[in-house]
C-alpha cells in the first residue's frame, strides 16, 4: 500500500535514527561472466540488488531481499555483511544461483547477452521478512511488474518507493507496469526505455509523458551522458562523473540507484535539494562501479572517496 | 600570427567599445535543402558562417568573410545586415552559391548527405578586408586547415582564435590540422571527431589528448547530450537546453560556436567564469536554431529570449 501522506519537502528529522532501518531493496543476486575490451571475468558476484546494496550501504543501512542457490559461497555473504548490509532476507533455495554472461562492444556503450540461466531466480517470489516491513524507503530492482507489486503489498507504509524496469516488461507486461506506475513515487529507466514506454522519440517529451503515468519522479539514465530527472516541480540534468577508466559498465545503473536511494534514505527527506544531491551521489557511486570488474571497485569504496568525487563533480558541472 | 600575450583571466575592460569591432568569422554560406521527419525545406539560407553570425550577433558586432555566387539574393544580404552583421567581407563570384542537401534519420541524431555542390565555395581563398584585420576574436569555421591557416596569417594580432574542423580534414589533412592546433587558442569538435583526432576511445582521455596538441581549450559537442569543455585549468560539462521541439538540427554546432564566441567577444575576456557562461549562451543559441528549419528561428531570436533560456538552463543544470 502506498502511503497517502507526501514525503515531498518533509523536513529532515532524526535522520540518524531512521537511517538504521531506512532502506530495502528487492532484486536479483547473480554470478556474472563479463567480457569487455579490457579483459574477461568469470562468475563475478553480481545482480541488481547486489550492486544497489553495495552502493547504498555507503550512506545508510540496507535490507536486502533476494534469492540464491546452494552454490552461493559464504564469502559473498560475508562481503555483504561486512559492509553492514542486512542479508537476512536473502533466501537460499535448492539449485543454482542466477547466471548471466555478456559481452561489451568496443565503445562499452552496448552489450550482447550471450547466456542467461535464471535458475533459482526463475520463480522468485520475494518474501519480505516481518522485521523489514516497516522500512520507509523501498527500491524495487528490475523484475516483473507483478513481482514488484507483490513486494509493495507486503510493505506497511512505504514513504518513498522507486522502481526500475526494462524493455522486456514494457513490451510484454505493459498493463502490469502501468498499474505499478500509479503506485510508486519514482521510476528509474534508461533513455531508450522511457521512449519505448511513452512512444515519444524526444527525451523531454518522453520524460513528461512518463510523469503523466503516475510517478512523481522519473529518472532517465543515459550512461556516459549522465541523467535527466523529471518531476512536476523541476527538471534537472546531470552529466556523468568524468571517468577516464571504464573497465566494466555492468551494474552502473543499479549502483546509481543505490547511491540515489541510499542518500535520500539517510536524509529521510526528499526535498528538491536533497533530490539533486542524491542524483549526484548516485552518479558518483556509478562512476566507482564501472572502474572495476563486477562489484570489485564499489565493494572497496569508502565514504571519503565518495565525498571527494562528489566535490569534483560539483566543480565539473557547476553553473555559470 | 598568434598573439603572445595571454587573454586568460584578463580583466573585463571597455567591453562596449571593443564589442564594436570584436568578432570575425570565416566560413561557408550555402543554400541547404533539408529533409527531416518533420518535413522538408528547399534552398534555405545556410552555411557555417551564416549560422555562426546569426547566433553571435545577439551579443556583439560580427564581421563576416565568405563567398557566394551571383544567384545569392539581396534579401539574404539584407537579412544579415538588418541584424548588424558586417557583410563587406562576403565576396560575390561568378557562378553558383555552395549547395548542400541532407536527410535526417528518424531520431534526428544522424544524417545522410544526399548531394553537395561546392560551386563558388570550391576554391574559396578567403581575403580578410584590411578593415577587418585588427579583429581580436577570430572564429575559423569548418574548412581545410590550409585555408584556416591562411586566414590566421592575415590577422594582425588575434587575441582569441577558435577553429572548427571535421572528419574529412582529420583523415586527409592531418599534418596541416596538427600545425593549426599549435596556433589556435581553442578547438571545437564533436565527440566522434575528438576520438578520431586523438585515437582515444574514452572521451575524457580524448579531450586531454587534444589539449596536448596545442589548444588551451577544447570544446567537444555531443549534440542532444550537451558538451564537454577541456582546459589545463578546468574541465566542465553542460547538458543541452531541454528542447521539446527539434525541427531541424542543421547549424546547431555553428550556432553554438556563435553564441560562445559572441558572448566572449562582448566581454572581451576569457576568464574561467566567462568561459562557462559563454558555453551556456552557446547552448542556448543552438537550442533556438534547432527549433526551426534552416536559420528561420535563430534569425528572429532576440536577446530577451536568450536571457530567459539562459536562466532556465541554469535552473536545469544547477549544482546540488
Amino acid at each position: 500500500m502506498k502511503a497517502t501522506r507526501s514525503p515531498w519537502n518533509r523536513p529532515r528529522a532524526a535522520a540518524n535514527v531512521l537511517a538504521l532501518m531506512s532502506l530495502i531493496v528487492v532484486g536479483s543476486t547473480a554470478f556474472d561472466t563479463i567480457e569487455t575490451p579490457h579483459g574477461n571475468a568469470a562468475d563475478c558476484l553480481g545482480g541488481s540488488s547486489t550492486y544497489f546494496s553495495l552502493a547504498a550501504r555507503l550512506f545508510t543501512t540496507v535490507r536486502l531481499v533476494s534469492v540464491v542457490g546452494t552454490d552461493f559461497p559464504d564469502a559473498h555473504r560475508k562481503l555483504l555483511q561486512d559492509r553492514g548490509i542486512d542479508i537476512s532476507g536473502v533466501e537460499t533455495k535448492t539449485g543454482k544461483t542466477f547466471r548471466w554472461h555478456g559481452r561489451y562492444a568496443s565503445d562499452m556503450n552496448s552489450r550482447q547477452t550471450l547466456d542467461v540461466q535464471l535458475n533459482t531466480f526463475g520463480d522468485f517470489k520475494p518474501k519480505v521478512p516481518t522485521a523489514f516491513r516497516d522500512t520507509p524507503f523501498v527500491f524495487l530492482a528490475n523484475g516483473s511488474p507483478g513481482t514488484q507489486a507483490s513486494v509493495l503489498e507486503q510493505m506497511q507504509a512505504p514513504k518513498f518507493c522507486v522502481a526500475d524496469t526494462m524493455d522486456l516488461w514494457i513490451e510484454h507486461e505493459r498493463e502490469g507496469l502501468l498499474a505499478l506506475c500509479k503506485r510508486i513515487d519514482g521510476l528509474i529507466v534508461n533513455d531508450s526505455e522511457v521512449k519505448q514506454l511513452t512512444g515519444k522519440s524526444n527525451l523531454i517529451q518522453a520524460g513528461r509523458a512518463a510523469l503523466a503515468l503516475g510517478p512523481k519522479l522519473v529518472i532517465v539514465k543515459k550512461g556516459e551522458h549522465g541523467c535527466f530527472v523529471f518531476s512536476n516541480f523541476f527538471h534537472y540534468a546531470l552529466p556523468a562523473y568524468p571517468t577516464e577508466s571504464v573497465v566494466d559498465p555492468t551494474g552502473a545503473g543499479d549502483s546509481f540507484a543505490g547511491g540515489f536511494m541510499g542518500y535520500l534514505a539517510n536524509c529521510d527527506s526528499v526535498s528538491l535539494w536533497n533530490m539533486k544531491r542524491a542524483v549526484a551521489y548516485g552518479t558518483v557511486t556509478a562512476s566507482l562501479t564501472v572502474e572495476g570488474f563486477g562489484v570489485e571497485r564499489i565493494a572497496r569504496a569508502d565514504r571519503e572517496t565518495v565525498e571527494r568525487r562528489y566535490q569534483e563533480l560539483q566543480q565539473f558541472v557547476g553553473g555559470a
